[in-house]
């Protein structure tokens, strides 16, 4: 038997992947470059794109070909392909069509009402659109999950695999050592900051060089400004954004490193399978183990610090912090705050403890939205310590439940998870790696990144790539312990 | 009879030319944002794009649709919608989708190979690449032809209804006004000019208060670089280029206001229309008629460059000219040049007959790629008085080859004899242009162009269209006289 049928399906699939890609070029257009008045333009532009993606992915003649092709004869990356296309096909024909352009209008409505809620500091006035959205994805699950979990049907569009009830043991053992460290970080005298206010091109010289150092490749990517930074694209094509708050130069450094560790995953993975599932990231969990992983245990170490210290030094002139000592302790500061993107290490965790919580329950209807404002501020004051103020500072500041992204949180701790299992086992292969890093160098990480992590893209499941990088299934421990052990010789505990 | 038949036929037309912008936007991208290495994998992307649009474009209900529709009871834009769709569909069905995906691939790559062959001033290393896009381009015409003359076959993409021996007409007889002007003019003193350099960012200060001058839409549009000024975008996101050459502020202001012409024409265009080809330009001829009246019939008139010599003292201080009419005289010196960007509009459209003469000559097979340089360098050297020195001023000067534009050249020179017949009769309209223009004010020219061709975007055929604005079927005199009145005055000849 031969496998033309594999060729032409995976033909079929390149093609979609690069119209998926224009997609990703199109939304980056839209929030960095496109003018004002091109919004409505744009939408028929992105309507008449999502009907022709749709309808391949919908192709009638991809189940003839999945049962035409001879999967034994198939390599590694032949058998991961034809696992994601059937899993891709099974997930897009599942949802009635009536469903999906529900969806698809009611979220795209909803974020202006939920910036207004926010705006005014008003959730009932978002409370009615939210009911309609986390109704109209609990039917969307309910025909993905064939009777299985709601919430985890959710889940594995950003987490092939995962089980919600792993993801919720994984996480939960985190919360002891969490409110533990913030507790003790409390008591304890302030970390400096940096009071003067800078410029954005003094800013933007040293992100550049944050993003050198760890080696973007400006020939493949570009840096940009928008209002939230992100990444987008792949392989040779992957640009990153950040932002400039004159008064707070980590929050565009930080940005940076984060979007950077991001874009060096996609600028890594293998060319030879480009536009193929088996080609593409592994899940977002693994995704933000990169992004994060470069920020903080990295980016935040004492001995990368020691070296951006320099950088400053040269960019900035007198930034108002003495020694490099007093940056780490800066860059790593830790204060109770309300908001996620804005939190420390040992906030963070919490913040996404207290989302996948609340919002399984409501997909799984153990929550109602009446309820959600209430039971987010008790849960918030007992992990924060703090009362919520206002709803912009509480339920209302993320974009995600307001354009039906239910599922998407827990991905970023699981990656905090697995930045915390890589990174252990990274300073086991490559003992001098503080004396690199203490010199700005990363070229021995990205390497040890580059084979054990973005060389391997989707040709495995997400766990068993990171279960093959630590040699064991991956567990919070390592993470835990990096905490406990950064945080307790910061703040002297 | 229903027209249910034409409305389907509306929506899928509106549908394909929605995927047509992203296209557009694809290829500002490409020229103004991409980064390098990027290029393979956007091949890739335009290819996946352009296989979408051509099934689209060759559908095989459009006949159905197209014999269902009742004619008689369409309005005016539908009969020219239903027109114009024929006309695409017999042209698109004539390509096979082999070919059409691979001159996309082809052009896509090319273009990166061209820009590294000037930058190295290297034609050889260009000349394969060129090979391959001619001979795809002449196996497009043979098929479009029908037996017919194959550069009449690509001319016809960019000027609807024209022939190559009409225009040869037309086109050639400017030659005499042409190279009599030029060497009268040589004997005379040279006029004034601008010796000092000035940065980019003061340079494009002067570019953004042209483009206010005519009233371009910063909310439908932006202004970047690139290295070959375009317009590009359609209604409410129509975007422009310029470039900046220190030594030559001229070459950023009136690649600026030409390419502001391009673009006001786009963001004029009726929104009712828009997505339509009743809505869409009527042809590159009329296109250009509209860059070239605001750049030189405007432009560098007396009047504007009065009001232009106040805002380069206010932005850029003294720069070397003391009065207005020396900058007058400056921005219309006359000077055989290598370049036909900064061609003055005296050798302007010599350059263009050449390029017209040779481009038809290697499609019909007359001319091989082998033998271009130098054919280019000996035609030059016979219609300018000078010998090219080095390729990057000679056959590899402009984009277009690359990109497989074969049978757009002369509508340059088309737009310059339909805005020599507009601006005639705009004068006549409009007594006190002169006053106008004189401070800067081209609200009266502007919305003359609106309503006698902007409005009139695609409802007729390009000739008709000037044809009703000037009262009779245009030709070449208006454009000859405009010349030898402003030349003779200006060289006091």
């Amino acid at each position: 038997m031969t496998n033309s049928a594999y060729d032409t399906l995976l033909e079929h699939l390149k093609t979609t992947a690069a119209l998926e890609q224009i997609g990703g070029i199109l939304m980056w257009d839209q929030e960095v470059m496109m003018p004002r008045k091109g919004n409505a333009q744009r939408a028929e532009q992105n309507a008449a794109l999502e009907a022709t993606i749709h309808a391949r992915r919908t192709d009638p003649r991809l189940p003839d070909w999945f049962d035409s092709i001879d999967e034994d004869s198939l390599d590694m990356a032949g058998k991961a392909n034809l696992r994601e296309a059937k899993r891709a096909y099974e997930r897009n024909t599942k949802i009635p069509a009536e469903l999906a352009t529900e969806l698809a209008r009611a979220t795209s409505a909803a974020q202006m009402v939920w910036a207004d809620a926010r705006a005014n500091d008003d959730f009932a006035a978002f409370a009615p659109t939210l009911e309609n959205i986390l109704d109209l994805r609990r039917q969307e699950a309910a025909c993905l999950a064939n009777g299985g979990d709601l919430y985890d049907a959710l889940l594995n569009d950003y987490e092939p695999d995962a089980k919600s009830e792993t993801l919720a043991a994984l996480l939960g053992s985190l919360r002891p050592t969490l409110t533990d460290l913030r507790g003790r970080i409390a008591e304890k005298p302030p970390a400096p900051r940096i009071t003067q206010p800078f410029p954005a091109d003094v800013q933007m010289r040293v992100a550049r060089r944050l993003a050198d150092a760890f080696g973007y490749d400006w020939e493949a990517g570009r840096l940009d400004f928008s209002t939230h930074p992100f990444s987008s694209g792949n392989n040779q094509d992957s640009r990153i954004t950040t932002r400039v708050n004159p008064d707070n130069v980590f929050d565009c450094f930080y940005s940076t490193i984060h979007e950077v560790g991001h874009s060096r995953y996609e600028q890594n993975m293998p060319l030879e399978l480009a536009r193929t599932p088996a080609g593409q990231y592994a899940s977002m969990g693994v995704h933000e183990s990169q992004s994060r992983m470069l920020e903080n245990q990295i980016g935040r170490s004492r001995a990368f610090t020691e070296w951006m210290f320099g950088v400053m030094q040269e960019e900035m002139g007198d930034f108002g912090l003495t020694t490099p000592e007093d940056l780490y302790r800066a860059v790593n500061r830790v204060e109770a705050g309300y908001i996620r993107t804005e939190a420390d290490e040992v906030h963070y965790n919490l913040h996404i403890l207290m989302r996948f919580e609340l919002e399984s329950a409501m997909i799984r209807g153990d929550l109602q939205v009446a309820d959600l404002e209430g039971v987010w501020n008790e849960t918030f004051e007992r992990d924060f310590g703090v009362a919520v103020d206002k709803p912009s500072n509480g339920v209302l500041q993320d974009v995600h439940w307001s354009v039906g992204l239910f599922g998407y949180f827990p991905t970023y701790s699981l990656g905090n998870i697995y930045a915390g299992e890589l990174f252990a086992t990274m300073q086991q292969d490559i003992p001098s790696l503080g004396e690199y890093f203490r010199k700005g160098e990363t070229g021995e990480a990205m390497a040890w990144l580059k084979a054990n992590v973005h060389d391997k893209a989707h040709l495995k499941a997400p766990e068993d790539i990171i279960a093959d990088a630590v040699g064991h299934k991956p567990t919070a421990a390592p993470l835990a312990a990096y905490l406990e052990a950064k945080f307790s010789d910061l703040y002297d505990l």
